[in-house]
């Protein structure tokens, strides 16, 4: 259930703040706005929204603000002047950022007496306040639970833990996992092409796939959290001969071979480190340090 | 519904083609065998299967003959003499190989008379039997129609064209979404392990990102097959964008950052190329082609 009388503020009106301070004025809480802009707020005040003439003032009129501008450092800059009273403040700070800059912000901004929670956005703005637009947050669980039945107008809404870096790690994990799935069906996609199958045919057989390995993943992390990676099912070995194979049939057919290639690499490191015989999850010990080519 | 009562033959018994021959026993299919070394055989002689003395006399035992041996090079060799009639068999290669391969080998079994299919075998041996066994054909759909009920004791078996070479091409498609499922949910499971959390908590949630994302591609392939890529949802430059902040925050936490530094350098190159403002799925133009580094 959400509640709908709580006075809500949001601070930044790009797309993504137009689309959550909207989301506030349709579940019907009173939403207070402030922009650099004053332009942007036209059509949220149209609607009922109250465009606040500055950042101290909007922050006064929500029991919760939620924070949405390009950057930590523009975050700070508005904040920065020491005449916007925090104290005793909720602050949701949606911006894009990485999980040291959260957990730095929260510092400050306890330091200024504010309760803080950090958030990660997975959606565009057109799913704002919908089932589909996942809003994670990380920070105090009693500063999320206080808030939830307000925040629940957005989308859904979850908190992934008290580290405030939290909520931007999921964020990016997630993401990987995205365009992993994506850059797989269109390698896959690619390969069928060269034998004249269409896209709309393989996606279903992708799809089942992708939701099949899904399935794994709970049975191969219990192999990581215990740190032993017994071949159960196949060894890495197998893996690495299978993805030469991949590599071989994207050369032949002309398509790009450079993601098993990838693939292939991690896998021969770790066999190299004398892995060969351990199970698929053993890379993992690969992923959790900087590869060759990185800083 | 399964036929139990076709006589069967396997020919190479490995861990794959004795799961095969062992399936085709328990189901109760009278079942031949061949195996250039004998004593591999034992165990299912010891079931009830008969052990043939030759390659000829054991394709002359059934009416449908499984190959499951090293590779192509070994078919044709086993094969290869003229003596073995096989006019009118049918013969299912499940035989690891390449989509070239398996088209090249349908002629050469053409020329001599037999029926015949391309397998590949998307399962380890001891899925052999269950539902979870996968198994795609390819060739004329009517010899697959034929032999389903008697290949039904397999797993999961199914037509995927005519293209004798589509089965080892679906194969390839399939596991490359396997180990990039695999690889996203490692590499974010790395990046939350930085912040102490266990593989298993974050488990489910890669699961989640991973069958949602696999319900776009139909909507997506949609895009590829009509060669138009509005940015109906994001653009490909926003897509950049975020993995370059996923890259950022891989390397400033110590995790290896080449598979989020691939996908960036792949959507660049797009970009380059005049695509930003088009929608993820125009990658398939990159994908399309060999890489820098591809042969």
């Amino acid at each position: 259930m959400n509640r709908t009388d709580t006075p809500v503020t949001v601070i930044g009106l790009g797309l993504m703040g137009q689309a959550l301070a909207g989301a506030f004025l349709k579940a019907g809480h009173p939403t207070t706005v402030w922009n650099r802009t004053t332009a942007k707020a036209d059509g949220l005040v149209a609607r009922g929204a109250r465009l606040a003439p500055t950042v101290g003032d909007a922050v006064r009129a929500g029991s919760l603000t939620l924070i949405c501008v390009t950057d930590y450092q523009a975050v700070r800059e508005l904040f920065g002047t020491g005449d916007i009273e925090l104290d005793g403040t909720t602050l949701v700070n949606l911006t894009s950022g990485d999980s040291a800059q959260a957990r730095e912000t929260a510092r400050w901004a306890e330091q200024r007496g504010a309760r803080y929670l950090d958030g990660a956005v997975m959606a565009v703005p057109p799913a704002i306040g919908t089932p589909e637009a996942v809003i994670l947050h990380s920070g105090p669980q009693a500063y999320f639970d206080a808030h939830k039945p307000t925040l629940d107008a957005l989308g859904t809404v979850t908190h992934v833990g008290a580290d405030h870096g939290l909520a931007s790690l999921y964020d990016v994990a997630g993401l990987a996992m995205m365009w992993s799935v994506l850059n797989a069906w269109l390698q896959g996609t690619a390969l069928l092409r060269t034998a004249g199958v269409d896209a709309a045919t393989y996606a279903p057989f992708a799809q089942r796939i992708a939701a099949g390995v899904a399935h794994w993943l709970p049975g191969y992390a219990e192999q990581i959290d215990s740190g032993s990676f017994p071949a159960e099912v196949s060894a890495l070995e197998t893996d690495a001969r299978a993805m030469a194979h991949l590599i071989e049939e994207s050369e032949a057919v002309g398509v790009n071979a450079e993601l098993p290639k990838l693939f292939k690499a991690m896998a021969d490191r770790s066999i190299a480190a004398g892995h060969g015989g351990e199970q698929y999850p053993v890379l993992i010990e690969e992923f959790s340090r900087p590869g060759p080519g990185d800083d």
